[in-house]
């Protein structure tokens, strides 16, 4: 995960803008039928045919979505596509085309950029997803990347965050909290790394954690599952501000309740171990540590038979009735506790987390 | 153009991102058919069944795409959704859907945003457009806006820059050189003031020059004038960096040279008399001063006949032969002179400028 020391570097003074967007454009040769037309005239051109387009924009800010100090360049690269189709998949919808725009300051190398367009080639390859515009432009601090991403889907398949009805069952994908735990190991170590230069950190026992945190993936998997089974859900959203977070945004969009069951939200061991060494409730890192970029979903109760049993789908809940709270019912003491955008508690624990 | 100082200032930290949001939505409630899901879920739906889909994005920063010193923000929302849409009237497709992603630091506050957003909603009330999705995040300087913007077209109906041959006339809509002159003007009273700041400036006789600098307008008049003319050009781009370097744009893309004409440069009376006042040819203005958002386009000859005396078309020159190069031919001396991207003349000068 370390970046080569040894390449050249060029400065993006010599190559030019017109000479980036030329060299991005050889690195991204367009490869499906509905790319018209990619990268180099005014317009991307996508032919959809009688299928909808579903879309969707997101910005990444250095110093606030991510810190150099641990992501690197090819990693950012990566999870720039993942978070963007991660969008699309969650509206049940296939994504197909990024633009990629990109403001740098001349601290950057052409060779550091090089390696961001690295990491999205490699994620445009394993998602089958073409790069057919964007924009360059300089910075006057920092890198700003912002990612549009297109997909196409039947009308009739398309997930909105609307549509839950009451006793819908809740579902989730994986696991939640890696991705949280995992950036508070690279922090740590980075950290110790600022006092001891030597420091020579051990990542064995963290590295799906870690994983999760530089190189998430996003589950187009689900989403061609879901189509298998025959199974739409009633509504979707991707976690990407956490469980609680999200469960609150399917709750006012439908203005009804959920409870959610503490011993049922899947957790994978490594999460359940740092967590402890890290003194946090692993339960927390689930409920509100974000960037899992899992999806998150209801179904009808009668479609449960056709998810009973599957390993990457949990069900962690249900919907309630119309205007009820949300609550988090807690492993054998069974208190049901509210639900907030933090996690859960009251206001006044709130403020103190 | 000032900003209102009286309004009260709410901080984005009091409102939150969500309810910035929910704001935003507010301001743009969906008004087109093919808009079947706006803001507020994963990713917005556009419907445009039996036509193609056309995307563009674009990023503008601050202090390097605008300046507040010149740049009040509602003009600055208004442009950013002209300079988007432009990108699709190029294609000679129909803008329909904006994309905007916003980050602001926190010396931003409610307000600010509001204006920006009012900005936006007059130009897409304007050119009805609907805004139908977006991201909102912080920065830790300044303010980034990216905008992607969606079109239709039938298939048959789009230009692309490639498309030219030998002898096709090459027409230009509007005039030039206004934007850039009226920059000059705005930081030449921006210094006054910041020496004098009693400074009064009589923007009266410039003011068409500052229009064109703040509130430029798409030419989505000329695209519905020409499928009026029932005229599809064999090739077209948007005068966003100079005619000079669009111009080569289309001369590499099709590997063929042009041929413009001094004289024919359409320059408004206001651009010639500030030029002299500024000490500069007002050819150079239209050559490299860019952010016209003029249209450029190729015709064959035999199409002549249909944009023969309409006022708001010129044609300025015309394609020479293969892998010929690109010249100005002068006034009056009928000298020809190499066009570069930065405007005419050769190597050497270039690097006077």
């Amino acid at each position: 995960m370390l970046e080569d020391k040894s390449v050249s570097k060029t400065s993006l003074a010599e190559i030019g803008e017109f000479g980036l967007i030329e060299q991005i454009k050889e690195g991204f040769p367009i490869r499906l039928e509905t790319s018209i037309k990619g990268i180099g005239d005014d317009a991307a051109v996508i032919d959809y045919g009688t299928e909808k387009t579903v879309i969707s924009t997101d910005m990444l800010v250095e110093g606030v979505s991510f810190s150099w100090s641990y992501m690197p360049l090819r990693h950012l690269g990566y999870k720039a596509v993942v978070t963007a189709i991660s969008d699309i998949l969650a509206m049940n919808a296939i994504p197909k085309h990024i633009l990629v725009s990109i403001a740098v300051s001349n601290r950057f190398t052409l060779e550091a950029i090089d390696e961001i367009y690295n990491g999205m080639k490699y994620a445009c390859d394993k998602y089958e997803i073409d790069i057919v515009g964007g924009d360059t432009t300089t910075s006057l601090s920092g890198l700003i990347l912002n990612m549009t991403a297109v997909g196409a889907a039947k009308e009739e398949k398309i997930v909105y965050r609307k549509g839950v009805e009451e006793n819908d069952l809740l579902v989730v994908s994986g696991d939640l909290g890696a991705a949280f735990l995992g950036i508070q190991v690279l922090e740590r170590e980075a950290q110790v790394t600022k006092v001891n230069p030597n420091n020579q950190p051990d990542f064995e026992p963290y590295s799906y954690l870690i994983e999760r945190q530089l190189k998430p993936e996003a589950r187009l998997d689900i989403i061609r599952l879901l189509a298998e089974m025959d199974l739409k859900p009633t509504s979707m959203i991707d976690i990407s501000d956490g469980l609680s977070s999200e469960v609150i945004h399917l709750s006012k969009e439908n203005n009804i309740g959920f409870n959610i069951y503490e011993e049922k939200i899947p957790l994978d061991p490594a999460v359940i171990r740092t967590a402890e060494e890290f003194k946090i409730n692993p339960i927390t890192c689930a409920l509100s540590g974000g960037e899992d970029y899992e999806l998150l979903f209801t179904i009808k109760q009668a479609d449960f038979d056709k998810i009973k049993g599957n390993p990457y789908l949990t069900v962690i809940g249900h919907a309630t009735t119309t205007g009820a709270d949300n609550f988090l019912i807690t492993r054998g003491s069974e208190q049901m506790i509210p639900l907030t955008a933090q996690g859960w508690g009251t206001a006044e624990e709130e403020k103190e987390n």
